[in-house]
């Protein structure tokens, strides 16, 4: 490390990608732990559960049937956070009274889709193969591709497109409208607030690009503005790559890290080495190889502690709708963000300090990412 | 409410205190839960531990006792996160470099306290009476006191302090540095991260000002230009007060409400009346007024779902040290952040979407607000 102090010493990094603070505590892990422990995941499930609503074949929550289906599945969420159409809302236009200045809202529309990664219940991305986790790649590029404005410079990109399913419980029929954000995230296991272990993920879309990519954003360009032309994240890859100690798996196209900046103890950020704005900019060769990094860092986190590692895992990339200077500053890249800091029970509570001041760690990224480094090889459950 | 509408749609709300979004949902807690249940908190504590670190006459983790307290005890943390004295880092300083402009890092200095809240091992703020409260509040107002700097205007207001407790664990000692902010906040239950029941909160000091409290002091500052010296939560209070719809509770000096920026379930903001930068501006009457919300909110808390209601809980005020505008912009407010969405088994998970896009709640806070409006009188505990 460019200061072994810093594996001693409490001291704030910068996150450059968000623009803000985190506070590190390297001393802190020995401090006893008598709180709470998180149940340990139960290992034993079938490859089909008639009482699953993702399985092939199953009635789901609404009333419809699951299709027998061999590979990824997509369906619009049953209970969807943002939908196509909704009753109209103005904000009341009263100017200079406190309720316009204090009581600001908006209404968002959007739309929600369920991604099943796999038909089998009992499986996890981390018992997947490189070649299993492809066609999630690629229904997460096909829906993106689906979405992405007319106006922006992926249209012609993505040529004419599969249309992803359309809203069979929308109770008005209306054109959709053209959304500014897609955010392709899965929660695993249930300390991260998923309640079906059947492997699936999910895609939020919205007519607004939420907090944290427009935070991103704002940093990508400012860089870009400042060192003329130069993408943050590339410079980063390349910085990385050189030092390894925050490198826990890197491959032609990729490199996947315990970021500098790193919040959860073993948060991994897996960057493309050369400028990719989006999903629809990987050839096949990128896609394998974003698939062999998503297995290696998945495999890794549940031989760490011999336990289905929770996590909540998404993708950043280009807005589906923006200028120029936005769609061409975005880098594609994702965030895994693991709450489980000690043993397979034991998690780290980002609570009260973290709340009201701002987040704190207790091992260094780099510790976290030595650790990882020596989790490869085979999936522990492979071999009891 | 200003447009019942935002009771079934979904929209964003503007946190006027942070200067950011959250998506609102309210038609989302129709969903069924099959996920994580939290474990029902015990409720059989004896009155003494002998096995508690916080209880009066027992040892600690490093081997000191407890006095024999009758009221609050003050003690600095055991495995503070930030310590008084520390090995010396300077930033490598190589301009130019990838490593100066990504990799960027300062030491962080500060002291860490911990403060009982009173000797009953099985006591919560929720059983405590407004009287039994207020020695806490005259502790926070001592130790905040202890640590303004010299040249701030609280120096004079807050005359000859008793000196806090000094690091006994300290390994060099050095001459304390002017700290800028000062953090008081309660992690209160298992889900919180706590570890012990033993009513007592805590206090962390440090020479930056953390991520939050910089972000809100932003937008109050901005709101002050603009409103010619207006104070946005004077006016957040008044407006708050005269609508009713998110009142949870309010008396003569404080109005406590669910705000409409919450982004956790029946989060809490206290916020008082009148312009008061600090603790130390408070006088007898507001310090029991303070005492007397504390005891509705958290009281009204457990009897929702008859449970010790866990949260974490925190103090915003003037920084210790600061300019005078940031100075004369703070205004002392309180944050209860409670997990709770459901039941007393059943929390709200900020996960995937929450952590890579944006916070999203499922009730709105004006319906939170009317539950908690019902839930006053005595503490359902009392009357089994
Ligand atoms: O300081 P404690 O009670 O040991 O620890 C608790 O509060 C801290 C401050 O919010 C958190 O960083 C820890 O994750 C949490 O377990
Ligand atoms: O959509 P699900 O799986 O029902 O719900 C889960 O993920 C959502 C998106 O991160 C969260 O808002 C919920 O709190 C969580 O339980």
């Amino acid at each position: 490390m460019a200061d072994e102090v810093l594996n001693d010493i409490s001291h704030r990094r910068y996150n450059l990608l968000r623009g803000s603070w985190l506070l590190v505590s390297p001393h802190r892990t020995k401090r006893p732990w008598q709180g709470q422990q998180e149940a340990p995941s139960k290992t034993e499930l079938p490859s089909h559960d008639p009482s699953c609503y993702l399985c092939p074949g199953n009635q789901r929550a609404q009333g419809d049937t699951n299709p027998a289906y061999a590979s990824t599945f997509v369906f619009v969420n049953d209970y969807s956070a943002v939908k196509e159409s909704q009753a109209a809302y103005s904000p009341p236009d009263q100017d200079g009274t406190l309720e316009k200045r204090l009581l600001r809202a908006d209404p968002v529309t959007g739309k929600c889709y369920v991604i099943c990664f796999s038909p089998e219940h009992n499986l996890t991305l981390a018992d997947m193969t490189p070649s299993q986790i492809l066609p999630v790649i690629e229904t997460w590029t096909r829906i993106y591709g689906a979405h992405v404005s007319p106006s922006s410079p992926f249209a012609r990109l993505v040529g004419p497109v599969e249309a992803p399913p359309r809203d069979p419980h929308a109770s008005i029929t209306q054109p959709e409208a053209q959304y500014r954000w897609m955010q392709i995230f899965e929660n695993k296991g249930a300390a991260m607030g998923c309640s079906n272990p059947h492997p699936h993920g999910q895609v939020w879309t919205t007519t607004g690009t939420p907090e944290e990519p427009a935070a991103e954003l704002v940093q990508l360009m400012k860089y870009r503005r400042e060192q003329g032309g130069a993408h943050m994240l590339a410079d980063y890859a390349e910085l990385e790559s050189r030092k390894k100690e925050r490198v826990v798996f890197e491959n032609k196209a990729f490199v996947a890290v315990c970021p500098w900046w790193a919040t959860w103890p073993f948060e991994v950020l897996v960057v493309s080495r050369t400028h990719k704005r989006a999903l629809v900019d990987f050839d096949d060769e990128e896609r394998r190889a974003l698939a062999e990094v998503m297995a290696e860092v998945t495999r890794r986190y549940d031989n760490l502690f011999e336990t289905h590692f929770p996590y909540s895992m998404g993708l950043h990339q280009a807005p589906l709708e923006g200028s120029a200077e936005e769609i061409e500053s975005s880098y594609f890249h994702m965030h895994f963000y693991p709450p489980l800091l000690r043993s397979a029970t034991v998690r780290k509570f980002l609570v009260g300090y973290e709340m009201l001041a701002e987040p704190q760690r207790d091992i260094t990224p780099e510790q976290a990412a030595a650790r990882l480094r020596d989790c490869g090889g085979e999936l522990y459950r492979k071999k009891l």
